[in-house]
């Protein structure tokens, strides 16, 4: 039910009120209350510059930030009684202020309107969160490289297209992951970076004729600069979409990265047991041990996504300058945040307590053939032109693989009839562990380029450490 | 924390529960309490079979129904005591009935698997909002038909490009809109049927050793059919994603009518006038009177296509049968049913309220040179190739232009000038109102023609009506 | 460089026409050029009717019939000259027949548009693709069928969260993705049927003034029924994105499919062994064995679904009747066509000609404690709840991972001091063979049900075949 | 066929060759055909290296460089003959190399694998393109910047909900969208950045045991490093993204900009006239005049965000290191980059021949109640708080509305009825060029603040042509 004394602020022109499910259908308030602190915060600059331009007195500014103080402390103790009515957070707390201390409340939107504001609390918070998120993406990497560093010198079986290619160290796999999250992490700088910019002072779309003075309530909130145009400042929802889309990012390489774990914790692969704090159980089948929670991050992936494909349909073909379409900006952004929250807690825990099986890796990587390319550049350093080594060593792997044996169970005699270049060397280049040593390449699997990625890796978590 | 009396009843293999923060990553049951209409009529039925069979004993069953009836009754009085450490709704309803009425309630989940039971709930609450959501598209087609039927011979200018084109009946135009919802009403319906088949007693993927009836646990419930294999029963989402498929065509038809009834309610179109309770103010322009509801419907159209999107990557590449990953699918699910309810009922609303502005339409249609295509087939009538009468009135279109008069202003001298075809009976052929009552082709929007076309969308209401 | 006999054809209004590079920008010749034989077929409908009507000469339509016909031909033999300057595949077929036949050919366009021309090419297309796209499905299901027959017993790990489960037969398990492809045939037709209605004579939007009959042409072109609002046959899409979404959902099944083909592939599972035929090697690797037809076809589920959203973001928002935007609505739709086609071509193809490694499938199925399920039944045989029965086997499948033996190998004695309700029949209950047999539910996958399911899936199959 | 001469380079494992049909749906090449310049390049970078390394000899790479550079011209000159049995761009040019050059050409591969040769040409491509679509945005930006300043003291209604709100400057308004394409060129920036370092030298997943010096290809290239880690470098495709990302961004601005040229293109608002250049006529309606190109913009940023979807949805779940998948990257990226290079050529060219009808601008912003908050600030000026303030207005608007008049025309008297407050000074309040005027506010409307927004406009538009 509407009550008298919740009017509509914007009532005056019109003759009837919203039926009440409509209400709900146009509030945001459920959404947008989790903007509470950071739209007392806007709110308090904006009085507090209102009073040094003389545009409100000294006195209503000071009731005005105390009473918003108050309902902050309200708030965050969970004693505030949000009310639909309201429709969004900066009516309620507009409303609860002017409850609270009057005539000097209603002063406080001045030189304002809900669309610069709006656009100021949302800024300040994917601010924070990217922020926030950055600083999970680094602990994440640092989990990652302390882990390969734990097990650096484990061999398992690197894949091409889900077939043992070439044997490759377990820390240079892992390294792999912490430079994909390195790339997340300045993709959400570069989100921060986006929403460092202040819209406040804007108003609805013009800019207002009173004297504000937008730099002073830019630097009170942190930000670094003012947007130069109030009709953009009032539109743009571009600081979420890079927020949304770094957030995407990041849950595909979380999406990757659980799918081998949930390959590696397969019966058939056992390359890993995943900590019990990290799996779950069947409520019908007693012997299992389910990696749910590599699963849930791989299927949320999905949901953030979607996340950004609504944001972006929403926006697409939107004419200038606020419309209400883009009251549907933040509930899949603040999803996409929680969920990629969520999902790097999850990973990074469950590689900090995850157990290497490196007997089980080893054992795998001596299947497969994967000396082959070791094999063929033998040939090649004989002179063989590769294309033609690679042609010589794919027969000696088929003649192996009808007699179900190894490259290395293979006799010199075998070997010479496939090509006459063959000789006792042979034996030591085919080693797995050889293999590895050998791809000295920067960049490459054998434990001396890895120990120069550790440091790689190491050193350029350290200058993102001191950039956040 | 963890309470003794909550170990999770998969815990018999594991050694360590879950830390508290991974337990809300991993449930579900903020998401799938909406489900528990729906468990709690599957258990039921579940049990009346497993007595039926001889599986369980026929006190275990009234035991068991009893008290589901009962915590039921909790749930829908709001008293049922939801928590997190139970998952998902399936452990709190089973939590519950077995504190109530003990071992027996341990006995339900015999031969049944939560695989099997998550499925189970799904499609009967999937199979009852997509009647639901069916329902409420024969509403708003009913609508449509009435106020179609309200203003049947009001002319405004139909448009292509954005530009005026032909004037067409504004009932003719509203009709297009009942044929894009009628459509959504078969993929609706197609989608209710995609869900009307049961997987209960599939169990976790393979079937079961207990001698289960499929066939009653079916009937019971009200399932079509029993789905014939069991894998497929645990793993298709097929039946959400034809629902949020068909949830995202009705928002797009929505979101088409939305960006009309916005541009029509611009001072510049004025064609309607949205009724103020599907309209709101602003909170620093008093004279603004915005269209919100319709731009929300507009906006909310990205979330839906969001939803689906989600949807389809979360099933990408997944290996039978059940994946965690198929945790993620009633979230879009949900929230694809909410949005396009909500958005129905604010559409329907919007079109019965509205006030249809008919002189200012009327007028609108004499602008735009709209009777030009005539001019042109009156040449063609005298014998001219439809191209060169087209290039003729091309130049006399651009001759009105740079006069800045209409096409019915040109002087018989001046038109004779652009070809000596022409007579004085050309003044009636570019009559406005003579314009649309002459396409009286099948379809067109002449009134005899949209008089056909109102008792066809009729009729193919009523059809849709009884078939539901 | 445009030539002087190419004037664009509504160019009798303009001044200046428009740059060579803006040309390209705005044909959609290169794209629909595909749709000649569609667009020949509309307009000898077309010219007929209009003769029929005495709207055309009888001599004008035979004349035009008979140029078509010739057009037709050339474009088939390769020897007709699209010249981009046409725009469209519209013009240039008009072009060269008023070139071929003069005026007459001029008049073809009388009482019609591109805007329901285009419409009627588009249907008359995507009905065609649509069943052939339906038989392939067809033959896909049938394929999957005959292996699940040729291989009906052989027994494989059932996995869920990708851990071992229950042991299932590999019939089962094929048998769900002709279930899952049976569902697509559904919607397939669903598309079908969309896009089964004739927009013919809806001319630019309004109809026309001309006494067309639109049963005519459409009856001529096999359509079953007149789109009935001429304003929804010129803007209407939605049987693009049906269609769209229908190779959508199977795209995501062969997704599904050749993941577990992959996986399968790996020296890890070995279950099946891809014929040469449908594996690559490496430039690099001689002894690599890539299944790149399934990872392409997994792949290739992402451009679909591209498609899909690119459709529904075009949609979005469009006001009524054409809009230029819907020229848009063809190369996603084709593309997803195309992709579908092809990739059911593979997936077929390597179903057809896989080796099924019937002995790595069962000594896998030895493992991973697949009869827990059962023991726990047993144990709820002799009257024990089953969570608790579930708890028992849980500790016991504890103990066997840390004795490193299966539950087949624990002693009588040992699995006594979990329970005291074992016995002597307890081996019987959990042999692999036995517990597959053991699963006689409907669905379920003892070989009894499961060739139930073959006949089942036949005759689905055969009455497929029959409504197509 | 394949022809013997043809037989796959990877074929010594095999028994039988794919087939014919399988081959097209493996093939890359019609689509990575458009990488050849990138491969040579690679290639020869490739072979110097290798003989600067001692690996090849020295007259070996000479031959290999002489002949790449033969066969680049051959293909730049359109002589050279493609053939799908190649696969792909780098088998097609290697085969040719072979053919010309004998074995020396065989000798290029060593230490090779397609997978790092595709992601340098890809690389080298990205990030060609990206500084392209860079410079692009700049010239559009400075199109709009210049528009701007022509017209810079035009007034036009600024609309929020798309009604009248408050006035603006057309300056202002174009402003607006040099800004978010100032964010794109950032975005391209990153983009470009993305794709700058050199994964050559990653061969198959590993590194090799050839003493490869990374260094100096990716100096000889052009990169600004070289990948750290050689399993990162053949799967990461993060830089596609990351083009494409912007490419979606830039395009749901550009959808933005065209949606308003569309409305301002209609009789209703008819504040521009686009260029005959930039519009297209009608088959059958002779009168029109239709913003074509505008249109497809619109409709094409559907394309690039499925383009978008569908790289993600490629992404998604795949493990280290390779996939065929990936092959599926290009075709989406290339689409982004045409279709908005080709975009923003269409928006620059309307942008900068548009005509502006400054007459009709104005009149309509003497419309719609504009200067309400205005007269509503002129309360809060007497000291009424500003929500009274807001309330008072709203009650003179719906008077005004109803005797269907201005506010200017409402008399003194009555104006008194509602407060007051007003007095003699309030017509010179409500002027709309005063309205404008007063808007000061740093980033406001008034032709002062605009002069300053054209400044910091065009200074970051210097700024950024320097760092391109």
């Amino acid at each position: 039910m509407i009550q008298d004394d919740h009017t509509p602020l914007w009532g005056g022109r019109f003759e009837k009120a919203p039926a009440a499910a409509l209400q709900e259908f146009g509030a945001s308030l459920p959404v947008d209350k989790r903007l509470w602190a950071q739209d007392i915060a806007g709110s308090k600059a904006h009085a507090r510059m209102l009073a040094a331009q003389g545009i409100l007195s000294q006195e209503d500014a000071e009731l005005i930030v105390a009473g918003l103080d108050a309902i902050g402390e309200q708030i965050a103790a969970g004693d505030f009684d949000f009310d639909i009515v309201d429709e969004d957070i900066h009516m309620s707390i507009e409303r609860a202020l002017t409850e609270r201390i009057g005539d000097a409340g209603r002063r406080l939107h001045t030189g304002r309107s809900r669309n610069d504001q709006v656009a100021t609390d949302a800024r300040l918070y994917c601010k924070q969160q990217a922020s926030a998120l950055a600083g999970q993406l680094l602990k994440a990497r640092e989990t990652l490289i302390l882990v390969a560093q734990a097990h650096r010198d484990v061999i398992l079986p690197g894949y091409t297209h889900m077939q043992k290619a070439q044997p490759v160290l377990f820390s240079h796999h892992l390294l792999a992951y912490s430079w994909m999250l390195a790339r997340d992490f300045k993709r959400m700088i570069a989100a921060r970076d986006a929403a460092d910019a202040s819209p406040l002072g804007a108003a609805a779309l013009a800019g207002t004729s009173y004297p504000l003075n937008r730099q002073q309530t830019a630097a009170e909130l942190g930000f670094s600069a003012v947007i130069p145009n109030s009709l953009d400042a009032v539109s743009d929802r571009d600081f979420m979409l890079d927020l949304v889309y770094a957030c995407s990012t990041a849950m595909i390489h979380l999406s990757r990265l659980s799918e081998e774990l949930i390959l590696w914790s397969t019966e058939e692969f056992g390359f890993i047991t995943l900590d019990d704090t990290y799996a779950t159980g069947s409520s019908i089948m007693p012997q299992k041990k389910n990696p749910d929670f590599a699963e849930l991050v791989r299927g949320k992936t999905g949901r953030v996504v979607g996340d950004l494909v609504g944001l972006l349909t929403v926006l697409k073909g939107l004419p200038l300058a606020y419309n209400k379409d883009l009251q549907e900006d933040k509930e899949g952004t603040f999803d996409a945040i929680d969920t990629l929250s969520a999902s790097l807690a999850a990973v990074t825990g469950m590689l900090a307590t995850l157990r290497v099986n490196a007997d089980v890796m080893l054992e795998a990587a001596q299947g497969g053939f994967m000396a082959a390319t070791d094999l063929a550049d033998f040939l090649v350093g004989t002179g063989m032109p590769f294309r033609e080594a690679h042609e010589v060593v794919g027969r000696i792997v088929l003649h192996a693989e009808k007699k179900q044996c190894t490259l290395q169970q293979i006799s010199m005699a075998e070997l010479r009839e496939f090509s006459a270049a063959f000789d006792e060397s042979v034996s030591e280049v085919i080693d797995i562990a050889a293999v590895v040593s050998r791809r000295t390449t920067e960049g490459g699997t054998s434990p001396s380029s890895v120990e120069i990625q550790i440091a790689q890796a190491r050193k350029q978590l350290e200058d993102d450490q001191r950039s956040l």
